[in-house]
């Protein structure tokens, strides 16, 4: 049996991380990433950039344009992203994208034969995603196992969530052990096309916390 | 509460009919096809021709193509479709198609506030498909209500598949007594630019031995 992984990779701190874990472990990996219509471009290049520091099979983009759907901050110019926490599930969430990019790594990890799929979700410093919870990642490969064939012959796929339990420091810390280039990525929700950071939104100051609390210098430019 | 569904529709004999269905119990409907790349593009222009019929919130096509991933007889051109019967899942078969669908499905309940989605998968009289399975439809719904907004919120969507345990033929006396017009509908893998079947796949066999059981006119133009 081989070992291969599909790593979702959108560029951002939590999937570079991400990605070195799973290369760490040995698998051969097959990174994925999507170009969706997101405002924020500059992550995508990031992805590019991050994948380029790594040996990787392969690092293909999809094109999947969810601004067919709308309904979110991140994807709808006419929904403006939020610059003070707000209770409940925020406007920067996007209708089903962890499902939708979680089908893609699956249709992706049959193809080039994966038995196992890595995905950065975080539920300590994440934004109140439903689709970030190890519930929901649970019945997510539940049902993976019986939707494919490879489920079906007996190997199903297993999905990673690396991240799941850490808080931003301490993934911060684990990426930094495994030289994980942070400047290389890009977590602001509206980052200019240079990749520099608007240090406002939810994601910003997360990270921003993040570094301080590591006690490790943030190397991320700011508009 | 609305009474909205989103009715997955591929301009096949089965969804046709399913969306059939979802008109009859009273649903405002917004139908949802993929250009997803498939071989049969004349099945796109099915889907065109049923929604048509129908007094329909909306019907969207989404660009999903899913050739960017390959794997399968009816997305790669190097594989070709066959027209025997083989044991086993067939090379028909497309990688998580099923779960890619019902994912762009859910993302678009969300946005359209629909608690319904309708699929017109069947575990009876075909090819093979795991995603076309009881349990696995209901691993999805399971997997559905923690993905979402909605499902956090208390309003989960409920997966819908009313044919699944239906025969061809009970498929298409149940349309038939709905006043599906299966004229307007293609179901062959392989069909031509005009829609015109080619006979021979798995396709067009369970549809033609469908009507014959019936005692219903096939309408089905072949090459």
């Amino acid at each position: 049996m081989n070992n291969n992984a599909v790593i979702l990779l959108s560029g951002g701190l939590d999937s570079a991380t991400t990605l070195a874990i799973a290369v760490n472990e040995g698998h051969d990996c097959y990174a994925l990433s999507f170009d969706y219509g997101q405002r924020h471009h500059a992550e995508l290049a990031a992805a590019t950039r991050v994948a380029a520091k790594y040996p990787l099979r392969e690092h293909r983009v999809i094109n999947l344009d969810l601004t067919q759907f709308g309904g979110s901050a991140l994807t709808d110019s006419h929904i403006a992203v939020p610059t003070e926490f707000a209770e409940g599930i925020p406007v920067t969430y996007v209708p089903a994208r962890n499902t939708i990019f979680l089908s893609c790594a699956l249709a992706y990890a049959e193809v080039v034969d994966a038995q196992h799929i890595y995905i950065g979700v975080n539920a300590v410093d994440y934004s109140g995603y439903p689709d970030c919870r190890p519930e929901y990642i649970r019945a997510f490969q539940q049902m993976a196992r019986l939707a494919t064939k490879a489920g079906v012959e007996g190997h199903p796929v297993k999905i990673h969530t690396p991240l799941i339990q850490l808080s931003k420091s301490e993934i911060i810390k684990t990426g930094y052990d495994l030289a994980v280039d942070y400047a290389l990525t890009v977590s602001c929700y509206q980052a200019d096309n240079e990749g520099r950071a608007c240090g406002q939104c939810d994601s910003c100051r997360f990270r921003a916390e993040g570094f301080a609390s590591a006690g490790i210098d943030d190397p991320t430019i700011y508009q």
